[in-house]
């Protein structure tokens, strides 16, 4: 039996040999040590308080069981509210997040802030296909538009008797006089919201393929950017993303930007702001918070942030071509804003990454030229498919070269592809809510995550769009992963974290800089989880698993 | 770019180079090559005219949606009625399977055969904890029992307001008399067959969890034990059991009998059948079925079959020392009949394998003191865990020198674990539609079987407990597999099953012979396609994909 145990105990060790916490796990300082047994505990308590583990044995068998199905790493769309009332929760909130890699910038503010950011801009109107009346109110979705001043109406309401289809009411207006019956501004509010968000019941219910839900998300970035593509909003904006990060606990922002709409509106209403003058705004804003958090001591929390370029994987009048120049000119000029290049889009049904070949290639070669450098940081393999278009779009990312890879969940489907991505450390960035909200999971013990870590795979756990599924920030998807598993601690979080800065497009100086500064906020955390939970945990602890 | 697509074509190669039908697709004969496009060109066809792939955009947002969220690969229970009527299921009703490897005797035979099974035995009885009525019908689980003739009883009905609760009725009786009001004789049926079975308002309902289904689940068998463990029906059990299985193109099974309950109740109404004379049944039966065959010119058809003797991973009086000296008894005695041992149940709740490494370790040492040979074919890692105890009983099976894995569900975590699967030729009983019914995946794109196939691990598909979901045989496991990539077709599914039989207990001459029928059978079955659908697809075939 002893010789049975020692054998077992090594052949799990050569199985988790791979893990990104594998090394550090051996050298865990005392506080380290405090504080991931504090977590574990939390986390099993709580999976039997909050999520009802063992709630049901096999011989619990009611016909109409009426209790719900909850589980840890459930349903994100379910799960948000319960989740955020748990300890776990609140450590995690506080835990540095390192980098985020994967955010598409037009769904990072939650959509309540998006919506009182645009009642502040007298120049905002909206419109609806016709009369909102209690009857077509859920299938009517609002239409935003900053309009020239000589263009600004004084209509009154989208929900009166008289109102024309179409016509724009100014914002403030259309809210304050939405009308009683359907529950006045705040169900203004609450309709804005549902056409930002995607609800429970569309995610689980009605639209509940990975087809269907990615109609509803696409027409939530249909009605947002309508708004935030307004540059007096969208400094705002930018702004609001930046700060809610840092405060979320993450130091370092690579956002995607859609550059597909070639002018942004101005604050005259005219939609004549450049690629280049949107740059200019987005270095203000963000030198503007770099010295406001200066002035409040926190300059240590907050590293920077740099801009992916991507456009939509469609056809347009225009090819790629003009925006592959668009984006080394903006390069050229901006050479510390543009971390790289991206096509986005949903894979499943939008072109395959062969379609770019060409272009893609050129484009290199004209980094070459230029003596520029443009890291392509592509999508591929956000799909469930098994060999389809978006599942082969992971050998087009990895032949051209790509950094990093967006999403990468099948990746796990190629053994070749995942020795590839470990040799040449190509990190995948792993969206665990957006994957599970958009119907690749129905959940996080069924996403992927788990394989990826224990065969060693580089990962960046990032959000993808977190205001579509009503949440901003990072600490949500370090919930999910951390509930999901009796393997990684909160340890394994700390390292992932740091690999994201490691994986980022920061130059190396910037990024020993944000790896120290990460190790200071570390140290600080771990030891405010120690003074804050031990006694709270002490009854609690339990064994660690193997 | 020539160049790339040379590189691109090398980098598929490499990747898929440890798939089961690598070395196969290179050699494909012509009528082989034919039924491949064709079944790929149906399975095309049907994705769009039966499953409404592509049907919609992401610009087709309708908040009130109302079209089904179906999709190829989904939800069994919602899809098998559509499946049945598709050409696909058609030609893979026909396709030779090869072994079934992973199926619990109990769940094998439909739900409405063996309580037509049961019908025929005047001894047997059913109750109910209450007298049946339409508020309690849905909440009450009948119970069955065959009684000894003096104590068969003569009333009529479970439903009348002079029935005792708990008071046993005729069982031909029971359902003549069910009450009008309830529905009738034909309500009765439906009574006990939503016993027998699991259905999709329950597994995508009330019960979606693993814990819950599981309960549910439990209960079926808690239903079924009491009406197949009599010896005269269990006989006409087996025979339709083995019958069915080879009608729906299997040819070799290798069943897991549960012998915790320790006698069969015999045609006397007295539990005492003992499992010595339970195997002389079994033996009788499969030699009268294999006769049956012979005489209507189908012994080709089938090769025969064989035992796993499997307990419950619970506590019990005796421990499970009793188990394994009568599994060494019974092999003595009956060497061609035990295939091997198994310890089965519900992973999540029930004991780990740490607990059973004694008793299996001296297991070993008895057979070698025997000069007997009874593989472990152990249930491992058939759960979401990742480093729970059900996971980590992986590490025990392959320890403890498993033959094969049944399940292995979460082996693909484990990258040290999935090599020694390889270099030993340790194959996984993956069983599709079990798993996502029991919700360890919602459909069977999510289904981690692709990642299996891809990184070379060995497979048998496996049905588990087919009449729990309304099933019978290996068709609509393959047909859900199949429908569900687009890397594999037609020529994988057949390696797939030569991989069932070489994975089996068969001894080598055996083996030998079953695979010699195989190629009989397929090259039958290939021609049978091409001849049948020739016509049909000739416009709908398409570019095989890459």
């Amino acid at each position: 039996m002893e010789d049975y145990l020692k054998q077992r105990e090594q052949l799990i060790t050569e199985d988790r040999a791979q893990r990104v916490d594998s090394a550090r796990m051996q050298s865990l300082t005392h506080i380290e040590q405090k504080a991931e047994s504090i977590v574990r505990a939390i986390r099993a308590a709580e999976a039997v308080s909050v999520w009802g583990v063992n709630g049901t044995t096999i011989f619990d068998y009611l016909p109409d069981d009426k209790s719900p199905n909850v589980f840890p790493g459930m349903a994100f769309l379910t799960a948000r509210n319960i989740a955020v009332h748990t300890q776990l929760f609140q450590i995690l909130s506080r835990m540095p997040k390192g980098a985020l890699l994967h955010a598409h910038l037009d769904a990072t503010v939650k959509a309540r802030v998006l919506l009182k950011l645009a009642l502040e801009q007298p120049a905002m109107h909206v419109r609806a296909a016709n009369r909102i009346t209690p009857n077509n109110l859920r299938a009517t979705l609002p239409e935003f538009k900053a309009l020239p001043q000589d263009q600004w109406t004084s209509l009154a309401s989208l929900t009166e008797d008289s109102y024309v289809p179409n016509e724009y009411v100014p914002l403030h207006k259309a809210r304050q006089n939405f009308d009683q019956s359907l529950g006045g501004p705040e169900a203004f509010d609450d309709w804005v919201v549902s056409a930002l968000e995607i609800n429970p019941s569309e995610a689980y219910g009605t639209h509940n393929t990975t087809a269907k839900i990615w109609a509803k998300f696409t027409s939530t970035f249909m009605v947002s950017g309508n708004l935030c593509h307004f540059l007096p909003l969208w400094r705002k904006y930018v702004r609001e993303f930046l700060l809610s990060s840092v405060d979320d606990g993450i130091s370092y922002v690579e956002p995607r930007i859609n550059f597909w709409y070639k002018y942004m509106t101005g604050a005259d209403g005219q939609e004549n702001v450049t690629h280049r003058e949107c740059l200019v705004a987005f270095d203000e804003v963000l030198n503007e918070v770099k010295a406001e958090l200066k002035r409040q001591g926190r300059e240590d929390e907050f590293v920077g942030a740099k801009i992916i370029y991507t456009t939509l994987r469609m056809d347009q009048g225009d090819n790629v071509e003009w925006y592959l120049e668009d984006c080394l000119a903006l390069k050229k000029e901006f050479p510390h804003l543009i971390a790289g290049f991206d096509l986005v889009g949903h894979e499943d049904s939008l072109k395959p990454l062969t379609d770019y070949i060409e272009p893609l290639t050129k484009f290199k070669a004209r980094q070459k030229e230029l003596g520029l450098d443009i890291p392509l940081l592509l999508h591929a393999g956000e799909t469930l498919g098994d060999g389809s278009a978006a599942d082969m779009n992971l050998y087009d990312a990895i032949l051209l070269g790509t950094k990093r890879i967006g999403h990468g969940y099948s990746l796990v489907k190629h053994p070749k592809l995942m020795e590839i991505c470990k040799e040449k450390t190509i990190a995948l960035e792993v969206c665990p809510i957006s994957n599970e909200v958009l119907r690749l999971t129905t959940s996080m013990p069924m996403h992927p995550l788990p394989i990826m870590i224990n065969h060693g795979l580089p990962v960046a756990l990032s959000s993808d769009d977190p205001s579509a599924w009503g949440s901003t920030g990072l600490t949500y998807d370090f919930y999910q992963v951390l509930v999901s598993t009796e393997v990684s601690g909160l340890i394994t979080m700390g390292e992932l974290a740091r690999d994201s800065i490691k994986y980022s497009c920061l130059e190396d100086a910037e990024k020993e800089r944000a790896l120290a500064l990460y190790e200071k906020q570390w140290l600080k955390f771990t030891e405010w989880v120690v003074h804050e939970y031990s006694a709270a945990s002490a009854d609690g602890t339990r064994k660690m698993p193997n």
